[in-house]
């Protein structure tokens, strides 16, 4: 089925912004006088080195300022703040999942996920952070400009205030990105963050834990595991971008390998740029998306935390049943460098390593990406779109090979020249304890059915681009993914 | 401030898409052989002639499949389906409103307004529907092809099925416009409806109660008191819709009369196209809509029926201590038309008529209109934009001109050549018992200031339609006056 792409209409959105071209030209720089490579590695691996520290399963009796609630069991701060875990009951017929309750994270604030750009010799470089968070696998990772939630920076837990705040407060600040984007549906109750992308002209004070980087330095530091955080993922995935306008040099040797990669460019770039047509118009996903969230009964309800069955709570964990999905712990942690030096506080453990995976394919020479329509029990409104694979193998190892998530197999069997991208990328640390994915780009060949069941649609790189500057329309593992993608141009 | 518009970057999407052309050529098409505006007043007087309907205020405890449930005091249906009465504290620190309780309509389910579309002789016609709805003030109303409520279509109330459902729900059918679309937010729990455009090319029977429509037609009618209902006004305002190719007839007599309606039209001819430019670009809109929400303090919580304080509940309705806001009602219905004979059901009931005004003005020759961010109790995410003004007067008589909603005297004093629309309005029928609004476009001149407070934005009529292709960013009442402004072309 290669019956031609839709074609963008007449004067159609197709040009790249005067944005994108400079954040383009950004991820082309791959190297900067401004924070050299080789530098930034000593600078980066001094800060992990210097900033070890201790993350220690304990009770959760012996927890400082949390406890679970007389009333209804929720595990709760004593200021009211930061966040709790409830209970929520989902029942919905999608993918045959039925009724099920389970512990949520409920945090309404709004936070804000903040990048500072300025442009060094016209090029755009990022403020980025050295920062740790107690779930991080490896400690240190680097993090926006500014990580704040709500009591970060109206001083609930009674901390320092956070650092280069005040250039995503400034009334008179020049925004380049800013909307409200998901987190996790599957841990968090209706989360949402600001994820913002401010520019600055002036003199940005020096700051031992804070380096700028191209975008394309950054991209040089995401193929590796665990250094660039999921904050600063769905950060860059909001920034737009295009294509280079010229070939692009390639790295790899000679061969049929280098034709490959010449051509996985070559499909990739018209994806970027939107100047190769796409098989589905905007028109067409929206309608697909609204059926998707539409035709399947979704409701839920809060639960008490105490009234959530098919989990167990002991005095160190609340656990699945069947030892699925994740448990919640408590952990103390002992550091110097956060912005308050010693506490304690319940994280979430997913119980094993997840799978997130675009699978991509060519379509008449267009690089198209195939979305999930995702239902996952905390979200806003019913369902995101997702990676093509997103999911804990665990949870679906008993079940017969039509329950299992669609393409796992797919996604778990390429052979190595079809992987595009492949890295181990953990969510956020201040949350999630070692809350690894396999993040997974797979590319796969023309003999790969472009007929899809009504979950799955496929959608070029500029059409996700085009969504993801809307609030939730991509979930927070699609853009991570997002990220990982544009950086194998 | 006329700095000069942003204009469009090269190549961005200013040109129409086909479906924008052919709905603009059927609004331009005010009369249509298939059925003539002097034979549907016939048939429309008809209708409303022999389905006179009785609609009674009962005492609750006379409701029929409906009672308050002991547990909560909430008011709902025996077979669970439907929607319930249920309580909502709402918690923030928007307009100095603090905290409240109130009771709200709660009907999670996601129902269908579609419009089916058929080209008669090259010229896109709308089969529109002759309906009644309890709650009315002018028994029937045109109405969209299909409303189905998930009861309606999988039969919870033992009802008929609903004519030409199948349209909508059939797989391969050719859907135009679909995206899902908020609801009155102060009165509604997180509702919404899809709301659909599906073109049918094979014949479609005839059926008593329905007639095709060109757009134009539509209009014509619009601008009469409760003749197009809400989900009609709803679904119209989704569709794409652009500016006429050459200069439109002038109806106006000469002189400065028509001189300003000329002006008028060129001005909102660039607004409709996108082809003048715009104020702020989309980047900014989305950026200050963020931060319209991310601002404030907004939390809320389900609270029982019977724990709504400042609000009394007598035999026969649930009211504000302070006689603002709304009554909730119960009425007792015998028709002949509708899906089932007779029924009693409650229904919300506002405690007068309220308002909602678009304030325009040119700038830089460009036709604007100054949206409000407004946060409403059962918004699915806190706020939405709304018209410039929209409330009931009522509810602010007692407090000091600051705390009034801005813009409402320039609406309601706006001299009779500058008011360009003016149309009294219900809303939804079947939840509303006469909820009219008076509808009002309003042009300002240049004096008018550009500078607005943080809450208000100016947009050009096409940003406005770029952004109801998604989800939940113009409110029902901005769609509604979306669809009356378009009248004014």
């Amino acid at each position: 089925m290669t019956a031609g792409l839709e074609t963008p209409p007449v004067g159609a959105s197709v040009g790249a912004s005067v944005l994108a071209l400079r954040l383009t030209e950004s991820a082309a720089a791959t190297d900067s006088p401004v924070c050299p490579n080789a530098s930034f590695d000593t600078w980066f691996a001094r800060h992990r080195e210097a900033n070890r520290f201790t993350v220690a399963r304990i009770p959760f009796a012996q927890l400082s300022g949390w406890s679970f609630r007389e009333s209804d069991g929720n595990l709760v701060h004593t200021s009211g703040g930061f966040f709790s875990v409830v209970g929520l009951e989902v029942n919905t017929d999608w993918q045959g999942r039925g009724t099920w309750a389970q512990p949520i994270l409920d945090q309404p604030e709004v936070g804000v996920l903040g990048i500072l750009v300025k442009e060094f010799d016209g090029v755009l470089h990022c403020l980025m952070q050295a920062k740790m968070e107690p779930g991080n696998p490896d400690t240190v990772q680097l993090s926006p400009t500014v990580q704040a939630t709500r009591s970060n920076y109206t001083g609930v837990h009674g901390g320092r205030r956070t650092t280069f705040l005040e250039y995503f407060t400034d009334p008179d600040r020049s925004t380049l990105v800013d909307s409200l984007q998901s987190e996790q549906g599957s841990w968090f109750l209706r989360k949402r963050n600001r994820n913002m992308v401010v520019e600055v002209t002036g003199e940005v004070p020096d700051h031992e834990n804070f380096r700028w980087l191209t975008l394309g330095q950054i991209h040089r530091l995401l193929g590796d595991d665990n250094v660039v955080n999921m904050d600063t993922r769905s950060v860059v995935a909001c920034m737009p971008f295009t294509a280079p306008a010229g070939p692009r040099r390639l790295d790899a040797g000679a061969g049929s390998g280098a034709a490959a990669a010449s051509r996985y460019r070559e499909v990739l770039g018209l994806s970027l740029s939107g100047r190769g047509g796409a098989l589905h118009d905007m028109e067409g996903i929206l309608g697909w998306l609204t059926e998707a969230k539409a035709r399947r009964e979704f409701s839920r309800r809060l639960l008490p935390l105490s009234g959530v069955y098919g989990w167990h709570r002991s005095d160190t964990e609340i656990s699945h049943a069947e030892g699925r999905h994740f448990t919640v712990v408590a952990v103390d942690v002992r550091a110097e460098t956060r912005e308050v030096t010693d506490w304690s506080q319940p994280l979430i453990a997913p119980v094993e390593q997840g799978v997130a995976a675009f699978v991509v394919r060519p379509i008449d020479g267009v690089l198209h990406v195939l979305m999930h329509a995702k239902v996952e029990a905390g979200l806003l409104d019913v369902c995101e779109l997702a990676p093509t694979v997103q999911c804990l193998p665990v949870n679906y190892a008993d079940l017969p090979p039509e329950r299992r998530p669609a393409h796992l197999e797919t996604v778990l069997r390429a052979p190595a020249e079809a992987v595009r991208f492949d890295a181990v990328l953990s969510e956020e640390g201040g949350r999630f304890h070692h809350a690894d994915n396999r993040y997974l780009v797979v590319e796969v060949g023309e003999d790969f059915p472009v007929e899809q069941g009504p979950d799955h649609r496929w959608m070029t790189v500029h059409q996700l681009m085009d969504l993801v500057r809307h609030s939730r329309y991509l979930n927070v593992q699609a853009r991570s993914l997002l990220a990982c993608l544009r950086t194998t141009w």
